[in-house]
């Protein structure tokens, strides 16, 4: 009796659900279950912070001239458009109306949160938000923008379920604040596919190397 | 009466002496009694760690591939001519033997210690390092590296003593380790004043805005 390659990794996927999301992860990739990114796009400081400990961040700004930026530029207008779902934790939510974010009425916006919410308008919020990510990269759509904060990051990162990573680095050493990394169980190891500066800010796209 | 510009800055700074470094080095600045540069010249994980917890850096590596390497490249060796002077904290002299600095026999070595150690060849140990760093950065010579570890530069940042940065940014997010940045009391606008990207490490060197 013999299995068809999609057999055999379905039958791994079943075996494997009980362990961490990261094997099933790259069982998903190989039966090219994920068909959708998750993308991070997040503006952090030289050190590595993503806010002040008060969560204010009108730190996030060039260094005043342009004269050092590079001829390619980060295309953000076209990141935008490729996202139709941005997820985030309800902090970030309470700390950046969505008003801020372009076209917002056409994405939807996918709210961690602990407790009970009323969904309202193209926002929904969940619990179990690393399995929600998990369903939404399984489905035919545009890249996830995960956008913050800092623990839903960390969740993340440790799930495996980060595909590609922009990182704006701001030219400022903050010196204290709310970190975007915390600890993982496990190295990640990169692929940096483009580097850009805007106005003194290092724009860093990075895949995951796998 | 009137005073010259010198005398008035003269009579500043002995005013400033009791007050903090910074104060201290912006008049010395102005007065150019500063006349070389303290570099700190580093390699990071994306996440801001130096070095795995128990001190070792074999993880610091490109990412496999000269395919996104930017057309000009940060000059190491232009670099390394350049510093006659290499500053380090005693962990980092442990762990890194000298021999593994390129021309060491030509480069004075000052190791900051907070116990006695006696001086040999071309190092020499300090206990008041920043007040070191101060007396050399304001006698002629070439540039000073500021090799690390975290805590002297740390010190030196606070101290407001370090003139330009130099950091490799490794593709790879460690997860835990020591880290580059600890809090500061004041943040430190920077410049961005080139961008280069070598093996998929982001070559970022920044002057301070002052």
């Amino acid at each position: 009796m013999s299995y068809s390659k999609e057999e055999e990794l379905e039958g791994l996927l079943v075996e494997n659900s009980k362990n961490d999301w990261y094997n099933i992860l790259s069982l998903r990739y190989e039966m090219r279950l994920i068909v959708r990114r998750l993308v991070l796009n997040i503006a952090m400081s030289l050190d590595g912070f993503i806010a002040r400990k008060d969560g204010s961040y009108d730190w996030i700004e060039g260094h005043g001239t342009d004269k050092y930026d590079t001829v390619l530029q980060f295309d953000n207008q076209k990141f935008f458009n490729n996202c139709d779902t941005v997820v985030m934790g309800r902090k970030s939510l309470e700390d950046c109306p969505l008003e801020m974010i372009e076209g917002y009425q056409e994405k939807q916006f996918i709210v961690a949160s602990h407790t009970e919410q009323t969904d309202y308008g193209n926002v929904r919020f969940v619990r179990d938000i690393i399995g929600e990510i998990m369903e939404l990269r399984s489905r035919e759509g545009g890249d996830i923008w995960l956008f913050g904060g800092a623990s839903l990051v960390q969740d993340c990162l440790e799930a495996g379920g980060i595909d590609h990573l922009i990182i704006g680095i701001i030219p400022t050493i903050l010196g204290d604040g709310i970190p975007l990394f915390a600890s993982l169980l496990e190295e990640k190891k990169l692929l940096l596919v483009e580097s850009t500066v805007t106005d003194g800010i290092a724009m860093l796209r990075y895949d995951i190397r796998r």
